[in-house]
């Protein structure tokens, strides 16, 4: 079982797949088991899991119930009919590029097998799930280390152990930053309409006693107007070869008014994030999601009937925007395709 | 009786003030009935109204109800005792300068008065009431006028009918915007924690057929890069000697928004929204609202035990980044010090 020190989102136990309901924190701490690859793509479409990282790792296991499923039912065929088993997940979420990421690495694995597929591909699946943990820890060394002067930060959603294998993205910075003393406190955006700010991230720092407080996001500019903030930090979806990022909806703004403050604006992913098929931000897809995850809250409805409502789930930031993304591999400062490149050749 | 074509927030009724219960909205129409001051200043700091022209209307009813009971209590003392109702009902909310605005106008009733006040109070809070009802038509008109071709427009919170005498401000353009052809869709933030966008300014939209979409505050920066609007349009709390705007949480990050990517902003406002003794908007009283606004959603928890949060309920918009404010008595393009003085003068 890979370890990590901080709450696991995903679990493999008793030859299943188990994932922490997040739609249920904080109120509730259940773990829902999965035994087929059908329910799994169904975990990951309604938010059961989510975060990149986790997405894939999850994604990953996924495979391995599939891969047991089809060789039983044939030994000699189950290769070509697994195919339809990793369409099924690729089609839950279209932004997280992880997904994409971990379904090719079961699929190489895949490939040079022979005889009972689900030790190699259990083997897989565990060394992308501890090599998450490790990148996260990694990252939040490299990303603390820029923080010049004790400072208080502002994150967005849940970039945390939750959204990764353990530890997290942003909220690996966090922790590694106030453990080092760089990071005295921590602003969370609330993050409408899921709540991960203040169901996951919130919940993550209580736990550990990082000082949180929690705002709505029409709040962020008054908060760095004022001087509060430092670093704005948070995760990503989806990292385009020239650095343009697709994060959480509310990033972009972010960015803009953390550059219009003068406050520095850091992105943290693994290379997993960093799709180098996709040339430039535009040509991220971007979930839409229903109108009803704005329209209510907690299954009550907060809007005016006949009302709609766009619910992009996630946007773009450009990279100009960025002052650094920080990855396992490196730091990039003031990154552009060429730094990328560079960054992603750096193996 | 005030007439106004829109819903009415406030009403006077058998010698009562009767009250929309906003905070019931839009699921519940309820008038609340009030004979008394101290129960009014309650209503106003609990938000049953809310919106900085409807709040300084129903202070003045409050005066009225207040200068009842004291001439009933004492008819040759009234005008002394009366002086502890006005502080009462100016301590209700610190931010929106239209309470001391119409508590002043009351006062100065009050003082040149013999025998029974309340033929000649009413009479004034009726044409404080009205006058509201005919600056935001004539707003309306003008901020319609800025409009150069059919487009959509963003607005946040709830500067509509329900936050004034009727009609609305930012809604009053609106309004009148839709009739002339000039706006074509309403983009409304669902303006956290009160939700006033999703209860309020959705529901004056949906019952006129104005076409509305919701979001979340973290979409707007995504709809500006994606060129859908042409204005962002909002009302006031309180605007500086200078053109500094005091408005809901959330207006000056987009302000910054808006200038990043070319969209123009509009501040609609009657001049009782104006305070010229205050010199520039740093100076401004912004109110913070107690955390659990925050921190639950209709009486649920939404957010992880032990968390804090912070709710400052207005921020302040540099004049710099506004491009138009429009008064009732005339529109100040590119707002300073010098044009809002002489906008002021101009009577």
């Amino acid at each position: 079982m890979p370890h990590a020190d901080t709450v696991q989102a995903i679990r493999w136990e008793n030859k299943q797949l188990q994932l922490l309901d997040q739609r249920l924190l904080p109120h509730k701490t259940v773990y829902l088991e999965f035994d087929g690859v059908v329910v799994v793509a169904e975990a990951i479409r309604d938010m059961v899991v989510r975060g990149a990282p986790a997405i894939g790792i999850t994604a990953a296991y996924g495979v391995v119930l599939a891969a047991r499923a089809r060789f039983a039912e044939s030994s000699a065929n189950w290769k070509a009919l697994i195919e339809a088993d990793l369409q099924t997940l690729a089609q839950s979420r279209p932004t997280a590029v992880n997904l994409f990421w971990a379904i090719e690495c079961m699929r190489e694995v895949i490939t040079g097998l022979q005889g009972d597929p689900e030790p190699a591909l259990l083997a897989e699946a565990k060394k992308i799930h501890s090599n998450d943990i490790a990148a996260c820890r990694c990252m939040g060394e490299r990303g603390a280390a820029l923080i010049e002067q004790p400072c208080a930060i502002l994150t967005h959603c849940n970039a945390g152990a939750l959204a990764t294998g353990g530890y997290g993205t942003a909220l690996g910075v966090v922790r590694a930053g106030f453990s080092a003393g760089k990071i005295t406190h921590v602003y969370a955006d609330e993050t409408r309409p899921w709540m991960q700010g203040a169901r996951l991230t919130a919940w993550e720092m209580v736990q550990e006693n990082i000082p949180v407080t929690l705002q709505v996001e029409g709040a962020a500019a008054h908060l760095m107007q004022q001087g509060k903030i430092d670093w704005v930090i948070v995760g990503s979806d989806r990292i385009a070869a020239n650095g343009d990022v697709a994060n959480k909806i509310g990033t972009y703004g972010l960015a803009i008014l953390a550059r219009y403050h003068g406050v520095k604006f850091m992105v943290v992913a693994p290379t997993s994030t960093v799709d180098m098929n996709i040339v430039c931000g535009e040509d991220i897809p971007i979930e839409q999601r229903s109108a009803d995850e704005v329209l209510s809250l907690a299954g009550q409805s907060t809007a005016a009937a006949g009302a709609t409502a766009w619910n992009p789930a996630f946007d773009v930031t450009p990279v100009a925007l960025v002052d650094a993304i920080v990855t396992e591999r490196d730091v990039v400062l003031a990154p552009n395709k060429e730094k990328m490149a560079a960054m992603m050749e750096n193996i």
